[in-house]
């Protein structure tokens, strides 16, 4: 195959895949098994390690951070929006299976992350209900619980690619999704406990932020079946930028409407029309007209190694990436080395979940020729991820928010990667 | 039911079981709504919000730790043992769902934990194979890769269950097994790469710390099909005090043989006899002799709200529990209320995996009578979690290690929680 090398067996590679250094008995030093005098200090065998930590923290070695996003046709980085109001992107090139480090998390807000006391924060639930009601934390979490794991994807997550944006990372470009196990209450037992009125059909649900977000959300039958009212996060307290010490969690919709720091659920019959969902979140067409309320996150995959900026040598590599849909569980995922003209299957890692990432892994090698690597996402509905020209044909370019056509990477003869609009 | 209670079902609790407000159209205020003009400094809609951070952190309201565990006689504490010997227990009271913030991962460690470059790490593969191998991280991350989420728990555990220790805590008791997304190379991918001789049946796992802890592992079919070499926990890089940059994990083994900071592995035809497979890590019988290379954790569950040293209402709780079993996936879990005489199913948080924590709960009305809540684990070999009396009658109390007895926890009339050898 002349666009890149060719897929080979896992056996078959296994001998040629790294630059192994085979040793003989004389050769068995590594370091801190026979160290010179001099790097005894940095034996770690020689001196007592060091003591337990209450809390602990990573590596200083480990360096991978969060990054500021650009906002549409401004400069990268944090602040290029305006002061409190950014995104941070989740390093997906550098983590590993399908969990995202809390403290990795994507970010994504309007005035900052509020500081908020959980023993003074209550949660309000109101409207079209029998009993109106307030909630404190404690009470909430008396509840019946529940956890999932889940993915959350901000609604702008690849809006740089409406606009051809050039040479980015895929950190840049996709950073704005990111895997977490939720724990809370569900929606429905809250609402069990208040009685919801029969005219009631949507929700506004408002957080507590300085900018005052508020979205309306549908009460159709998946919301009452998977909505969440969330105080965890991987095990622990929801971290400050999630939505400390409450959240709204709705499992494949938009990350916005997933409001953060939650102090009210008002009941109602129509939807709201909030700002945010009126002049901001809603998807212009060519024609001028908009569409509305478009809450859920279409099936999406990206490979984040190789990917962009990244600068890679002949030989063994395993293409990785992650998949994921919000209508429910990655079904398949198949990998073109040619720029969308073959496919093949990848292999995903269990447990797959329903609206969570899930790793793909695809074995490789590079012949140094030039390739154009491509995933697809095909998900539950049988949806299949859509080519980018297929995209941009019903979508025009007017968009900031839901593009999910599939990403195309250059691996260029010199090994450096590139994003690729085909 | 006099013995403290009755099981209710969910619908028929959630209007008693929590001591709501229920509010008029005149009593909405809640604390950012209508605050007075002092609380307007509190108000986190008044403010603009705090910026990004790179790494996020907790909030600072939240204050869970690990504490340090004791000894075998040995007063409460870090450092109880020796200088640099400890371990450390996670909070599984404070804790929800499976996955345990990387943070407070319990840890435990012989001589402290080492700061390792990971650029001048080395893992080294020889013995009994055909091309003995040193390989960086650089090149283990090329590899193959693979991703899990599974327990791991210290062998020791709940060794002071064989003492009869009092009025302890979860976390004391318990907090020696903490569930991760474990990420890295499966070990049969190591071992294809080097190619193992026929006459390897045993494999030397030694770690770089200043303990030289060193461990034989068997061949056997299971952890040719499981073991890994782990680079990565939960999305990121190892945590230090889990081996960072490398270690050995092998599912569903106890704790130290996941050998922790791995620089060497010896293939070899029988097992090595280190000090820490003879000296320690061995179960001494009621007859003197000991079992040696007791490696699996057998099935196991705890009760972790309400727990030890807990004060409870009468009124709704939400038992909630964890159930784990090194043999596979818990298949039932199982509450009894009045000390073991009768038992009722409680419910599973899906997905369950095999050989991870899963995470039970059972709703509950306390009548304000004496109570003893006790859970047990049926895996899916068909194992039964035993009643404390049978494990005894078996291995006697001369153990330190693999305590799997069934946990009571004794509700008094006063509503304080404590813990029972019953």
């Amino acid at each position: 195959m002349k666009e890149g090398g060719q897929n080979i067996n896992r056996r078959a590679f296994l001998h040629q895949s790294v630059s192994l250094v085979a040793v003989g008995a004389a050769a068995l030093a590594v370091p801190g098994v026979h160290a010179e005098e001099s790097d005894k200090a940095l034996d770690p065998m020689r001196v007592p390690g060091a003591l337990p930590r209450a809390y602990g923290e990573r590596s200083p070695f480990e360096k991978q951070t969060r990054l500021g996003g650009s906002g549409p046709g401004t400069p990268h980085g944090w602040g290029a929006m305006a002061p409190n109001n950014f995104n941070s992107l989740t390093p997906l090139q550098d983590l590993h299976g399908i969990i995202t480090p809390s403290a990795l998390h994507f970010e994504r807000h309007h005035n900052g992350v509020p500081a908020i006391d959980p023993a003074r924060h209550r949660l309000l639930v109101h409207g079209l209900v029998e009993r109106p009601m307030i909630f404190t934390l404690k009470e909430l979490e008396r509840l019946p619980s529940a956890s999932r794991i889940a993915f959350l994807e901000c609604s702008g997550n690849t809006w740089d690619g409406w606009r051809e944006a050039q040479d980015v990372t895929v950190q840049d470009l996709y950073g704005l999704t990111s895997t977490s196990e939720w724990n809370g209450v569900k929606l429905s037992t809250l609402l069990e406990t208040v009685g919801v009125r029969r005219e009631a059909k949507w929700m506004l649900a408002e957080g507590s932020d300085a900018a005052g977000l508020d979205r309306s959300v549908p009460l159709t039958d998946d919301v009452l079946n998977e909505a969440m009212i969330c105080y965890g996060q991987n095990g622990e307290a929801l971290r400050p930028e999630q939505g400390y010490p409450l959240r709204l969690f709705l499992p494949g919709f938009e990350g916005n409407i997933n409001v953060k720091w939650l102090r009210r659920l008002k009941l109602g019959a129509a939807p709201f029309m909030t700002r945010w969902e009126t002049a901001k979140y809603t998807d212009l067409l060519p024609d001028g007209k908009a569409y509305q309320f478009t809450l859920v996150m279409e099936a999406k995959s990206v490979i984040t190694h190789p990917s962009g900026q990244q600068h890679i040598q002949p030989g063994f590599h395993e293409i990785r990436g992650l998949a994921w849909s919000g209508r429910g569980r990655v079904t398949n995922v198949e990998v073109s080395l040619d720029g969308g003209r073959t496919w093949q299957t990848a292999r995903l890692q269990e447990p797959v979940l329903p609206k969570c990432h899930t790793r793909f892994r695809f074995p490789w090698r590079w012949n140094g020729q030039e390739a154009i690597l491509q995933s697809r996402c095909v998900d539950e509905t049988g949806y299949i991820q859509p080519p980018r020209q297929e995209l941009v044909k019903e979508r025009g370019t007017n968009s900031l928010y839901h593009y999910n056509a599939i990403q195309s990477w250059r691996v260029e003869r010199d090994g450096q990667i590139r994003n690729l609009y085909a």
